[in-house]
């Protein structure tokens, strides 16, 4: 019946028009920004902008975007070039081991068994404008090269879904595998990683916070049963994700799919060769030369650490002195110049040294988005470290321990030397009999849980909005001065409305799912690390995250544009972050609580170097234990996901078993004869006389018995 | 052409034959030993023997064994049960993920392709005599239930191929890929893959003999250089060999059999169930349980541990007081004391423990072989540890650096008092001026890495010759005593010859491919952790082991029943043990480094309890770093055998495409039909005027041409 199974297809094709009607059924706007450039170029590389759109089957059409720019609205021309680019997509999925079953051979059947979702439709539209030419694709990569006019390239929010997005979840306590299935059919595998990863990062926080709470009123303060419970809470949680991102990949058909990338546009290719796989010629880079290349990442590592630490020693040397024994003029003042000189230095060398990472990351020329973005992230890495964690390990490892050794010899341009001399008669040694601040490290591991996690959220909401608005003003008035008038007026008025929400779209930021992710690694570090010091911790992050989830879904509705449905298999390589914090939380608190659990009021007792160093080799090994034994014990458990990967491999292999049957049987009758016929003429006489000896079991057995016989009753006598 | 192909086939089948032809076409021989067994129970399981074997198309000759037990001959019946059973097992490998192509649906031409390798077809074989019946096998399981009588199931000696093997391998230095897989084709995967371990091992120690000499001859004693690149050549080591194994077992064509392997007979199933994957009814053990049983080896480990490094403790103290504290009678006999401990109590103990590791892995119960195998190696393998290295981590890290405070301590019976009160005059304090020996550790290290491994190779190929001479001697006389004379008379002229060779055969030991691989790993274990000691260790290893691949070899042929060819896809738990070996050589190299470099004599500086951990902790991490940088690296290269499985697994999937295009193409055309005629319905008018405002490329890049004058232009005014 291909009739009927064409006509509902077609049904389906158009439902999942009529789910973006709102967008008037477009794709893709394309921001072309020529406002300041050259007349004649601007008009050149419009032209070819469309001629390659056209050039690839999507159908374009062009509005004024009032801020100088144009707007080119582009969709698909035929439903029909889209539905054999799906296929022709998933074919290679398949071809490269993504999908475990062949689409089915008929196209359109195939539709009908696997609809296409909003975001499958947005990806292989997005491949159509931005894969180069011998790919099929128009080319078009936003700000680079030929294309520098292309501002962005941006799909259009499905307000109405969003809507109900935001409804259902601000309404929920948890998120299903149901409603990250949704989110996946609309903004692709990546954004929904991500969400993924923080729910379960959520639903884990809901033990970390009891167990904290119970710590906090139960136990003393540094409690290694705590700390323990802590470190293996931690050590679970990687594991269980690990297994969980596989899972959820299998079940959204995406496992592998890193592998099966598009070719950044930036590549440099070093020859051609021909694929040992598929035969076909690529451009090719030797990976021994990228190797050599990520080399250097050590040496800028080191560097950068070494760095930025330094910074924080120096303001945190600053800090302390001015706070703790600094009393000359000016005190009230002064005490704000450690955060001056961070807000002033931290964010110049951070940028410096994320310049010289993007040189880096782009020397190693990777040939994938990915791969370039899990170095950047790598690189970045660092950074974020040391400026989150830094400041808490110099408390917690230099100030506390060596506080009373450090601070006197701190005052090295002898500021304090007339208060001392004026004080002396009142106290012999004032600095000597300095006393650390036993508060301190709490304070700040208190501030960093609770304090910045709330700061944080609200920049993240607040602050976008609050710099759009004014963004808009100074743009109009601008506008205004320029004599770019907003061309509302020439709008027709049946558009005039959706003309107006796609210019406020274009204004919008890109998301970038790294970010978020980041923030999130980086709150799990400070529990990992540092939750003996404050165990409500998990309970402060609890709620924050909570809100964190629904703020970030919003953030994306309303403060972002529409991201592109990219794939994802992984949170990348936020994962080998999440395991590096979780190993080191097993040094950082056996360390806390060697160095701290005797002291009532946060003061240590007395310290013995290799009492450090011997608790830090048993915890970590103690971890790496209990680490391998939790893998162990997950492996031993097979995931859902895997199962029915598994499942589907085996019976497309027994389906094409079935199918090949008949043949088998057939010719398995006919060389019966043959084999039969020739086989004596092999043999030679002594084997033919050797197995003819007994002819038949029968034979065999009385042969065996007579032996048996001969033994047993010979002895019998 | 059918025909051809058939005839092709059956020349090659034929051929298969005429190698195993000394043998008389016999492919497995069942040693039934009925002495001292009661005759009715003897004669009815023979019966139900030659009834079972007869039952799954086995063709059986029955033959006196001369010694108490009767010899019954296998071979299949027909050459076509045969092939079908191979294809049978083929698709099955296939359609459980260990093959990438399908074989060929004809089955004969799937032969064709594939020729059939002697391991292969023993293989084949052997499932039909063991399996049970509800596989479609005999369910024959020597020396178990029903079966207590079947003394051993074994396929016979090549000898020609044997001979030629050994001439070959004497008069060569390297053993290549094509040795190894003509090795693979006689003894099947398992026991090639110890020898290719053992090559690729080989191959490592030039590197590391090149090192160690250099360092013995050039740089001082207890060197951080060599210490550094020993540890780096055995991270190496264990990470080339992980990616080598991967290699060769797709090479093989055996990658993932470990998950397809026949269940052991003693599995005891909990329930049955429908397998998720296949569908089929299986018996299951729930994972969990098996986990918690597993949890039991702690205890066990740890318990064993201490008993066994006890008593090597105990013994060193006796075996140091003895030596060099004690001065009193019979001293001449008493030196000898530790050893003769040592010899009773070690191999006392380590029974009694492998008793109870037995019962642990049974209690376990593992579904198949692999993994019990793999359960009792990891358990034995904590003896196998202490046994052979804690003798050395006594002498360097409690003898050595606690010496002269311990050994006071050990006259705990004040056997040297009188000789204390007697030389009193002459020193004053004897036994607290005790000196340690400084050469004791390099000698030890000495007897372990040359020594040792001498005699061990002597035990191995002369030992067992000499205990079949006279076990073979014994026998005669026993049986002569008994009655049970020697049948040759009995035995038809044409085979006496034949069944001699058997019979001796039959009295040989199975080969325990395990044992060998045991010996290497903790060789292996010897570099690691003593060889900055004594860099010529490596040396000693490469010629030692030159040797061992050899004799090796011939052990298998002359000394060994032929191994039953299993397939295997690694070395199993031993590759654990090795990168646990490399790890603890991080550790171990950092200590010995710290305790000695400084002294030149042996003795060690004065020592820092935290210098030691402070070198532990810093080589450990370097270690960490190393391994996941070489790790890293490794991975970025592809291995050929890699390679070529992803190449087949694309090219199959390509056929079927190519196979599958002109239906594809066909439907496509039919429905572009279709969709165009339905397409409007499903648009708005809103929508379609909006498309409609602009028609085709060139009328947009008019209206973008004028919105971008518009602005321009008025711009230049």
């Amino acid at each position: 019946m291909p009739d009927s199974s064409d006509s509902d297809s077609d049904v389906q094709v158009s439902d999942a028009i009529a789910n973006v009607s709102d967008n008037l059924g477009v794709e893709y706007v394309i921001s072309f920004r020529f406002d300041g450039a050259d007349k004649q170029k601007v008009e050149a590389q419009f032209e070819k902008l469309i001629a390659a759109l056209d050039g690839v089957g999507l159908r374009t059409e062009v509005r004024d975007g009032a801020n100088g720019n144009v707007l080119v609205f582009v969709r698909v021309r035929s439903e029909q070039k889209l539905v054999g680019e799906v296929y022709r997509s998933r074919v290679k999925d398949w071809l490269h081991g993504v999908r475990s079953a062949a689409p089915d051979k008929e196209t359109q059947r195939s539709l009908d068994k696997e609809p296409l979702t909003e975001a499958e439709r947005l990806r292989i539209v997005w491949q159509l404008i931005t894969l180069p030419d011998s790919e099929g694709g128009a080319g078009i990569t936003p700000k680079q090269g030929q294309w520098d006019l292309v501002e962005s390239v941006f799909p259009l929010h499905d307000h109405e879904f969003n809507k109900a997005w935001m409804k259902r979840w601000s309404t929920t306590w948890t998120i299903g595998p149901e409603e990250l299935g949704k989110l996946r059919d609309r903004f692709g595998e990546k954004v929904a990683f991500y969400f993924a990863f923080l729910q379960s990062y959520l639903s884990f926080l809901i033990i970390a916070a009891a167990i904290g709470a119970g710590a906090f009123f139960l136990l003393p303060a540094y409690s290694l049963t705590f700390a323990i419970t802590n470190c293996l809470w931690s050590v679970i949680f990687v594991e269980y994700w690990k297994r969980q991102e596989v899972d959820l990949a299998v079940r959204w058909g995406v496992r592998n799919v890193s592998s099966l990338q598009n070719r950044r546009a930036q590549f440099k290719h070093h020859k051609e060769i021909e694929d040992p796989i598929t035969g076909e010629v690529v451009k090719f880079f030797p990976a021994w030369h990228r190797l050599a290349r990520q080399a250097l990442q050590i040496p800028f590592a080191l560097g950068a650490s070494c760095l930025l630490s330094a910074l924080y020693a120096c303001v945190f040397a600053i800090e302390i002195f001015l706070t703790e024994v600094y009393n000359g003029p000016f005190k009230a003042v002064l005490v704000f110049l450690p955060t001056v000189l961070l807000s002033v230095f931290v964010p110049v060398l951070t940028s410096v040294l994320t310049g010289i990472a993007t040189k880096l990351t782009e020397f190693e020329n990777y040939e994938n988005q990915s791969g370039y973005e899990a170095a950047m992230t790598q690189k970045t890495f660092v950074f974020n470290f040391i400026c989150s964690y830094v400041p808490l390990f110099l408390t917690a490892f230099v100030y506390v321990p060596f506080g009373n050794l450090i601070v006197p010899h701190l005052d090295v341009f002898n500021l304090t030397t007339p208060e001392i001399t004026t004080e002396s008669f009142l106290d012999d040694k004032p600095i000597d009999s300095f006393q650390i601040n036993p508060d301190r490290l709490k304070k700040q591991v208190i501030y960093f849980t609770v304090t910045a996690q709330i700061v944080n959220l609200a920049l993240e909401t607040i602050v976008p909005f609050a710099k759009r608005k004014i963004f808009r003003k100074v743009k109009k008035y601008q506008n205004a001065r320029n004599g770019v008038a907003k061309k509302a007026s020439h709008d027709p008025p049946a558009e005039a409305a959706f003309l107006k929400r796609i210019r406020r779209e274009s204004e919008l930021e890109h998301y970038d799912v790294h970010t978020d992710l980041r923030e999130m690694v980086m709150q799990f570090g400070y529990l990992t690390l540092f939750s003996p010091v404050w165990p409500l911790a998990s309970v402060s992050f609890l709620i924050n995250n909570w809100i964190e989830l629904r703020s970030d879904a919003a953030k994306i509705c309303v403060e972002m544009k529409r991201p592109v449905p990219h794939r994802a298999d992984t949170i990348g390589p936020w994962l080998n972050n999440l395991g590096f914090l979780a190993w080191m939380g097993s040094i950082s608190s056996a360390a806390l609580i060697y160095l701290f659990s005797d002291s009532t009021n946060g003061t240590p007792h007395s310290l013995t170097l290799y009492g450090v160093l011997a608790s830090i080799i048993f915890s970590e090994h103690i971890y790496f234990a209990t680490a391998y034994a939790v893998r162990l014990a997950m492996s031993k458990l097979e995931s859902p996901g895997l199962q029915q990967e598994r499942r589907e491999r085996f019976l497309v292999r027994r389906r094409f078993l079935q199918e090949s049957l008949g043949v088998d049987e057939e010719s398995e009758v006919k060389n019966e004869k043959v084999a039969f016929g020739k086989r004596a003429e092999g043999t030679s006489t002594e084997e033919e006389m050797f197995w003819d000896r007994q002819q038949g079991p029968r034979e065999c057995v009385d042969a065996g018995k007579e032996i048996i016989r001969g033994v047993l009753e010979k002895k019998d006598q």
